[in-house]
């Protein structure tokens, strides 16, 4: 088993890099707070005794040896990145507890056939950088470097050059590396495990995701002075498809969510009609044929609601992955070792999209997850138990055990 | 007659300060921009020959001497300050075209009884702080001087610490200044008067307005993991507030107009909740009573709204003002001078909220309007023509030189 303490410690030792207003974190990508955390997880690698490597999109990779020099690394990690409300444990837990497991092998002398890789990926959030787990798409080939390093922030900021400006673009070419397979350790991000009553998800599937952005123009105009028939109202086209967006979720129950999460709105002043919006749409099915419809809806609502207003729309996805299927075999090693632990389990479907999601295109991935405390995350109050976290990172550590060979 | 060219150049050296993106201005209240304007109205008040006073409020007021020094001054002005994305002509009109008024007078020699005085109010627009016309109401009683210091952006800097850092406090106690009558010239902002081939609006009344601050309080949660019944939304709780504002006005047309303007949205993130927003609603009509029910329904909506997402909802009255009926005795001056210039009029019900309104409170007012191009305002393509401009200039002075005495 692993040192539960040692972990939680780490844990309350990183959460304190980009420390957030209520007790959570705001340590987004690519800010000087996500420099100051992966300077503080290399400094624990070293004391691991592994090697860093980076690569040119700021990926992290921590080596342990292998016995075997040509067999090809196990990988475990997940991303150090935050919400801008963000809690302490969604993607920490991941790297940290795959730092715990190497750490356990150290006291333990465990020496593995496959070299074992810890790994940091950048922007997993897309909250600062739209889309989410976007330095491991590159890795897996589904974005190009070039598309990912001009991706801009709210305030005009290119990926490219702030990785630069934080001094974390390394020299390894990004996806070059190989795998064995890959394994991420992931708080569930939503209720059930906690509400079955299990420590361990074992995770089968993932939701597949479209993330849209509508930009609705109108006429910015004088809200006290202009007649009600003469507005060409952008705001008010946002409000119609915000609720046509939740009740294209609510018609696909169940196995469908959806809702605006980002809005900006111009020019945003108390007696100006909004003239222009721009808002982005999250949607979300494990199921490829509802994500398609939904999809196909909310599209058609906008510019149904466009239409009706007299407003331009235009309508671009800034994220998307289809439903994704995990590796049969490993999820059966998961599955042995939570059993083999004594942990309660049950098959799990993530509702979030991960870092595993894309590298499962290019090596064979798993997912191990472990609850969180009123399935909330994306919130500061984001909270789990140090029992929780250690059970996830036992299995973690019994499966790469598995995977790589003692 | 006014000096068209004269006024016009003025207006066109104004607009270069603070200059927005699409042709019009961004010149907003105790910007730097706004004090450069403002230096630039001094240096052209100093030229006209007058001596000018500011008040603690930053209100500025350019004296033109009159031949009886016990009589009251007759006071023409507007405000300099504009919208984010705002016009060159709104407010500007109003002081530039009163600036006009003293040159021609000094032109022609022509002495008054009452001395005249030019004004440029403080912070008429409300854009950056709550409420409009925000000086002009602490002039007029209406609101306490500390409580104007203390308003907010929305970056959170302060009204008074903004006014003392672009140097524009004055040392006269705002509101000490007695009135014999106020008239202020300003563009109508809305369709009416192009839309009926007339040159002058006669401003009889104006329409009374409630900005309401609303804040909806759910809780932020990971849109992908969280399940559509867990959600507290505040998002969807906005988007059917503003559905409802809309539907409300239209309910009591004519007579009656209502839009959301601003919008926080939090964290604002892709793939999080809303777990908190903070709208403003704008509603307004010139008949008290529609006034008074707009507000008491869209309360009621906001509450119902709450009440069915499961939403927390606090109401704040950001700005208020009653429907206006301006001075009969000088309402007529207005129409004589008009007719007696030969420029078609008709009266007009301002949609918009004015300094005069406020100072109509402690002072016989009246307002003058001259169209603009597709009642478009607040807006950067605001436009009118130099000899609308010219016209209401025109009226302005053969009304002032009648109430003030030649
Ligand atoms: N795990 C996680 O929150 N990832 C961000 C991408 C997503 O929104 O699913
Ligand atoms: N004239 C003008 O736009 N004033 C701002 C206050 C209002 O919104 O009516």
């Amino acid at each position: 088993r692993t040192d539960a303490a040692r972990l939680w410690d780490s844990l309350m030792e990183m959460a304190k890099i980009g420390p957030g207003s209520a007790g959570g974190n705001n340590r987004q990508t690519l800010t000087d707070a996500d420099s100051a955390g992966r300077h503080l997880f290399a400094d624990w690698c070293k004391a691991a005794g592994m090697t860093m490597g980076v690569d040119t999109m700021g990926n992290m990779f921590a080596t342990r040896a292998g016995t075997d020099p040509g067999a090809l690394p196990v990988y475990m990690g997940s991303h150090l990145d935050t919400q801008p409300t963000g809690g302490k444990f969604d993607g920490v837990l991941g790297v940290l507890g795959a730092l715990e497991v190497v750490r356990r092998m150290n006291d333990l002398g465990l020496k593995t056939k496959h070299p074992i890789v810890v790994t940091n990926w950048t922007n997993e959030e897309g909250a600062r950088f739209a889309p989410a787990m976007l330095a491991s798409g590159v890795f897996a080939g589904i974005h190009t470097e070039d598309y990912a390093k001009t991706r801009k922030d709210l305030d005009g900021k290119v990926f490219g050059e702030e990785l630069a400006r934080i001094g974390w673009v390394g020299d390894e070419v990004t996806g070059a590396r190989k795998m064995h397979a890959m394994l991420e350790l992931h708080i569930e991000q939503g209720p059930i495990l906690e509400a079955e009553g299990k420590t361990i998800g074992v995770v089968t599937h993932g939701q597949g995701l479209w993330w849209l952005e509508i930009t609705l123009t109108g006429k910015d105009a004088h809200t006290g002075s202009t007649p009600m028939n003469m507005r060409v109202n952008a705001g008010l086209g946002m409000a119609r498809v915000t609720e046509r967006v939740h009740q294209i979720a609510m018609s696909h129950q169940p196995n469908a969510v959806g809702a605006v999460g980002q809005v900006k709105v111009f020019p945003n002043s108390r007696n100006v009609i909004p003239g222009k919006v721009v808002f982005t749409v999250d949607i979300r099915s494990p199921e490829q044929g509802k994500l398609d419809a939904m999809r196909a809806e909310v599209e058609r609502a906008a510019h149904a609601v466009a239409v009706e207003l007299g407003l331009g729309c235009e309508i671009e996805a800034v994220g998307h992955f289809d439903p994704v299927t995990f590796d049969p075999g490993l999820v059966k090693i998961v599955r042995q070792s939570a059993e083999k632990l004594g942990y309660s389990q049950m098959d799990i479907i993530s509702g979030a999209g991960h870092d595993a999601c894309w590298i499962n295109r290019v090596a064979p991935t798993v997912m191990v997850m472990c609850p969180c405390v009123d399935g909330l995350s994306h919130n500061e109050a984001e909270e789990i138990s140090p029992e929780w976290a250690a059970a996830g990172a036992d299995v973690l550590l019994h499966a790469v055990l598995e995977v790589a060979g003692v």
